[in-house]
Order: C-alpha cells, then structure tokens, then sequence
C-alpha cells in the first residue's frame, strides 16, 4: 500500500508489524518464559541493541559477521570520511551495528560489568537481535532471542539447572514429550582423534558430521573424503558410525550402551554427561527425555564442552539449544571464565503455537461498555467504566455505531468476552455475555 | 575498561547496561503501566525498530530529524553508491534508520494494516528509541517511550480515557498528588488570532509563550517584540497575560475563571476541554488534580486539538505528555482519522522512583539452595530444589563458597530473603532468614 504522499507504508524489506493478537501470544510466552526462569533464580540484565561495530566484527559470529546491520557515522566524523572522495572506504564509513545475537553483547556486558554482579551470574536476556538475511517464509530480519547463561561456574550443576530451567519453560509453554539432546564437544574432539584426523581439520569433521541426521551416513563420508581427510581415518569414523547407527537401530540408545563409541574419551567427561542426565531424567516426570547423541555438533564455533538441543516431535529443526563456551569471556576480559547458556528458539515456539491455533486465556472478563458520547455525560461514563473495573475486569468504552450487531460481532473477535449498553444510570450496569451466532 | 585484544568492553558512547537490580524496577513498572492500560482495553502492538529512511526523514520529527541514526546500505546497493567515488553522496548511503519516536511508526503501522486493526485502535507501545543526542547526565541515546494512543475516536471520549488511564498507571506507581494541566492548540490560535497576530507567524508565539514560566513574562515579550512582530498584538497578548497571572496569583484558577480569558473561542472547544475535567475530577479521588493551563503549548508540531502534561511536585518538567493529532494519520495513508496519544515519560519515572530509593516488592520467598558440587549429586540438588520451588518460592542453586559468612551478605545484598543448606537429605530442607548483621 502506497500513501497518498508516495512514501511507502510498508515496514521495512524483510521487517514486519505485529498486530494485537500477535503480541498477546508473544507477550504470554515471555511472561511464563520470565515467570519460570525467575524462579529459578535467573534475573533479566539488558544491552544496548547497539553495540561498537569493531566488537561485533570482531566477536566469533561466523556467517553472522556477513549480516550485520551497521550504522553510519554522524557529523564530523562522517565528513571526515566523505571528504576523502576518491578513496571512500566502507569500513570507515560505520562506527556501531546492531547486535546480531545476545552472547557476543552478554561477554562484553559480563567483562566491562563484572564488579557488580553477583557471582555466578545467572543472567536472562529476551530482545530483538537484527540480521540481514536474504527475506523468506516465517524468517525476519528482526527477531527475538530469549537466553539464559550461567557465568562463573565450573562443574556441570550449570548445565543441569539451564536445562531444568529451559524444560520448565517450554512445559508452561504447552510444549510436551519434547526430546533433549546432548553431547559434549570433548566426545567429538576425542572421536576425530581417535579415528587419526589431523588437529586443524576438526572443523571440517564435524561439519559433515552434523548433517549425518539430514543426508544419510554415506554421504557423509562422501563429503569428508571429498574434503581430502585421510582415507583411514574416514573409514575409522565410518565404522564408528555405523556401529552407532545399529545400535540406534536395536534401540540401545542408553548412556551406557553409548559410551563404548568413546574408548579414548576423559573420564571425568563422560562422568560429567552421566551426572546431567540422571538428574535431569530424575526430575522429568515422564514428561520429556534426554538423549546422549554422539553426532550432536551445533553450529557456533564458541562451545567448548557439553552441548545441547531440543527437538519437538512433528518439527523439524530445533525449539531451544546452547552449551557451554569456557573460553569466550577470557578473549574479551582477558580473565578466563566459565560460562554456559540455553536459548529457546523464541520466533520457532511462536510459530509453533500459532499453527496450533493456541489462543492464550486470560483469567478476567473483556467488558464493552458501550456509551452515547452525544448522550451521555463524560463523569458518568468513566464511574460505570470504573465501577465495571474495580473487580479486576478489562473494561473499553466504545462508542455506539449504527449497526450495533456488526459492532458485537467485531468486538467478540477482538477477544471481549461481555458487553453493557450504557443507558445514564451509573447504578444500573447490566452485563450480557457475547457469544458467536 | 579495555580488554586484553584491546577491544573495548563499554557500551557505544551515550548508551548503558542496565545491571539486574535496574532491569528489575524497569521490568516491574512495566507490567504496573501494561496491567492498567489492558484494563483500560488498550492492547499492545510492535513495530520495527527500523524504519524506512524516507518515512523518518519525511515525518514530522522537528529537530529529531537531526538525530537520526542510519543504517548503511548493504550489498549491491552500497557498492552502487560508492563505485562512484569522487561524488559520494551522503543522502544516498542509508535505507533504513532507527526510529526517534513511537508516534510516526504508529501511523505508518495503521496506514499499512487499518484492515486488520479494531476500530477504534487503542493501542499500547512500550519500546525502544534512539537519538544521536549529546550525550550529558541522566539523558541516554537509547531510552525507553511508553505511549498510549487511541485512533479513531473524534470526540473527547478519548482524550478521557487516555488522561484517566495514564493518571491510574501513574499512581500505580506510587505517583501521587501530581497535576495534570490541559490546554486546546485551538484556543492558543484562537488567542493569537484575537490579539490581531498574522496567521502565518502563530508557531513563533506559541513558541515564546512556552516560555512564559520559566523565564516570566518580561522576557517573553521581550522576544516577541524581538522577533518582529505587530506592536499592537505583543500589547494585547501582554495584557491577557497580565489578567491571567494576576488570576493565579488570586487563586482564581477554575475553568469558568479561565474561560474569560478567550472571549473568541469556538463554544464546542470550550465545551469539550470543561467536559474533560468534569470528568477527570469527579475519578481523582482527590489524589491528583487537573487543572486548565492556557499557557501550555508543548513542543511538536502536529498537535491539533488538546494537549496535556503531567507535572510531579519537587520534580521540574513533566513525567507525561500528549495530545490530540488529528491530521497525521492523513498525510501517511491519505484518510483523515482522528488520533489522540498520551506518553509516561518512562525513563523520567525511574529516574524519579530510583532517586527515592524506591525498591519493588514481591510476594515470594528468594531461596539460595546452598549446595557442595563435590559432594552433592545432581540428582537430588534437583529434586531439593524443586521441593523448595513448589511453593511458588524463587530457588537459586548456589554452590558454597570458602567465605559463606561472606556469601550469605552477597546474596542478601542481591535480594535474596532465606537460604537453605543443603545436606544431601531430600527430606530435611531447612530454611533460614537472611539478615543484616
């Protein structure tokens, strides 16, 4: 739509408006999401959505570096730039960006703030993180990130109460029978080296690795040979797998049947995986599992130790992820930290719900007080209103329209539950219920 | 502070981190504000945090216009523009710019989506805006608006309810007896125009009159004399200045005292702003007052009908703002639409709340669950934790520290109100009151 001055209406390409029904999902989700994690002891810090852009280019965003939104300089120093005309160059021409995730900002946050808070930090953080991504079906540009780290502890109680906390939430969220997976980063190193790759090409292992659930084990090892990896270790790998996927086949899924893949792995690693498990599965109620999957990557190339991913049966992709990152705080503050997060996948759960046709509810009645305003006294109306709303009620005044059916009908759909035709008498509110004809 | 790869960890220059005890008062005089406006029928929307460049620059942003900031093109389109080098152009570097206010994109966002939107639109915006403002004291470039707009209604219905949900959010907050002045845009040209001044220079009066309380009246004649205008209208105006402080000084103050002062006025002007104050009185209950100010002017150009601001004794400014804009929704989508908005300056609120020391209060237990992570199995730190919870209490896990006498006092000072040692018996949870020394 185009106004009447040309300039379009439209929000920005790949940005979009949220409309009153979709905010309220959204608004719900936060609030149970904010609810469960408070009580577990997490609080809300927040960051600028502006950040300097040599730390956002700096930090280790990966793909994401290619997509940050970064802002122009303004008044001299933006001059001073353009007055090099001839030799303009782009990298001079920003001096901040807008963050595009909320690790990089939480290290910096937890680096220049640390002296003031508590320790361990448990930290949530819910805001809009920018990326500018080619435009596609349900993926924005804007869109909402919804995390919570551990900073400053060591021993896997951090893991366990980040994945407790993130279960609880997707639970109140309607989210059941969800799948936790897990694998610790160690298990992956010790797998490449124990089947011989070379030390600087983990990377590339792992990257085939992770797409063995999406294109079949043949080709992976395809493409790792097609990588150049030494053919003796690709085939160690090869028969690592396939031993995995029969097992998977025969349902040995368990820790214990899934450990022997890692004879060379450190005890205190596959101690450590043990522990989480167990006390995670301990405190499930049936109502959702945790799984060791030994061909668990994900993406970031920040994770040092055990990492983990939900899965929603009917969904592919995942609904929540993190791990833990022992070495990122160190690069910005110079003083190593352990530190630990789970982010659920906030836009992926709305757009779950919303397919569901999930309409939160609310526990007190929508009123229409519907008034005269050429009729009735303005002091009359706002004591019906008032007295309509002291018992805890959502009350609208809305003005009368001529086709008053037209007008119930419109205000059931906005979500009124009851309306009261104003008549003057502030002691005599009658209220009706609205109900589909 | 600068970290060790000398990258600094501070914020962008003018921008903050909020520390968890701010977040926390922000967070909770968000859902006083989000709690009484949704009971008032008012539902929140969002928007972009970018805009189109052309939408920002082309609203009516006064003097914001200077402080936007814009984001650099990407791809293709910024090598376009700077391929050609020697002749870059700083207009042609940016699309897109991070919104100054949460009133143009509101009429943008109903332009584009009127179709879907209740009629009338009674919306809620809290969010984030930017300005590249000098940065000083207590002023951010990054700051939080809170606005409630309605849009579509005409009459003084909404200007009502926009007053009588504001006031209830504002004492809500533990704002009391403050005052709320209102004006008409109409009468001040309807003063000018009968004070003989041209119909072409009314915005330097207004202007001027602005200043009427902080510099007096000397000096705003002063200016008007100065910048050039008709000897025999700075007269008139200086005398119905002179009769209206001399009423205040008398105390004459009421609406029938202040009406005199613009023999001229259209009677429906007169009749709707007595309307609004009958009406907002007879709710106060005496906790705050609203009082007619024909002095008021407030800054933005696009009012067109009554203005209001919230002033708090002790406090020099406003702690709220707003008006009737009745021509704006127009110019963006072509359609006059009556609008009208009110905004709690937010960050103006905290300010004020925090100078006062004000701590929120909530209805639950803060428990830290102190366990030894050496000793302790996850399994049952699980399982304590969730017992403690169950009641609704907020349970953090913490591990003990060598100095627990010194940890109990940080963890009082970060809110907590009982701790719980653990001692690896499920079954024997023993609470203890956190205090002071």
């Amino acid at each position: 739509m185009t106004s009447a001055n040309t300039i379009s209406v439209a929000p920005p390409r790949g940005m979009r408006d949220l409309l009153p029904g979709q905010v309220e999902l959204r608004d719900w989700a936060v609030s149970i999401i904010l609810d469960t994690y408070r009580k577990f002891g997490f609080t809300r810090i927040e960051t600028p959505v502006l950040e300097n852009i040599q730390l956002l280019r700096g930090g280790e965003g990966g793909e994401n570096l290619q997509l940050i939104y970064e802002v122009l300089k303004r008044g001299e120093k933006l001059e001073k730039v353009l007055a090099n005309q001839g030799n303009v160059s782009r990298d001079e021409l920003s001096d901040l960006g807008l963050r595009f995730d909320l690790t990089v900002p939480l290290v910096r946050y937890y680096s220049a703030n640390q002296n003031e808070l508590p320790n361990p930090l448990k930290s949530i953080q819910i805001g809009s993180v920018f990326r500018a991504e080619s435009p596609q079906k349900g993926r924005f540009r804007q869109f909402t990130q919804c995390d919570i780290d551990i900073i400053g502890v060591k021993s896997e109680l951090a893991e366990i109460e980040l994945i407790n906390a993130t279960s609880t939430a997707l639970l109140g969220l309607g989210f059941e029978q969800f799948t936790i997976l897990i694998n610790d980063r160690r298990l992956l190193s010790a797998l490449a080296e124990q089947c011989g790759f070379a030390g600087d090409r983990m990377s590339s292992v792992f990257i085939a690795l992770d797409k063995l659930e999406k294109i079949g084990l043949k080709k992976v090892i395809d493409e790792l040979q097609n990588e150049g990896h030494e053919a003796g270790s690709v085939a160690k790998l090869e028969s690592v797998l396939s031993n995995y996927m029969a097992k998977q086949e025969q349902g040995k899924t368990s820790f214990d049947d899934m450990k022997e893949l890692f004879p060379e792995a450190a005890e205190d690693v596959m101690q450590a995986l043990q522990n989480v498990i167990a006390a995670i599965e301990s405190n499930s109620g049936g109502k959702y599992q945790i799984k060791f999957d030994p061909t668990l990557v994900r993406g970031m190339g920040y994770y040092t130790g055990q990492i983990f991913e939900v899965k929603y049966p009917g969904y592919s992709g995942s609904i929540a992820g993190g791990g833990r990152y022992d070495k990122m705080v160190g690069k910005f503050s110079g003083r190593e930290v352990p530190a630990c997060g789970f982010s659920i996948g906030f836009e992926r759960a709305i757009d779950i719900l919303s397919e569901k046709g999930f309409v939160p509810s609310f526990n007190m009645q929508r009123i229409a007080l519907i008034v005269d305003p050429n009729r009735d006294k303005g002091t009359d109306i706002i004591t019906a209103a008032s007295t309509l709303r002291s018992g805890g009620n959502m009350v609208s005044i809305q003005a009368k329209k001529k086709d008053f059916s037209k007008q119930l009908d419109a205000l059931l759909a906005q979500g009124f539950t009851h309306f009261c035709s104003f008549r003057g008498d502030v002691n005599n509110l009658e209220l009706k219920q609205l109900s589909a004809k």
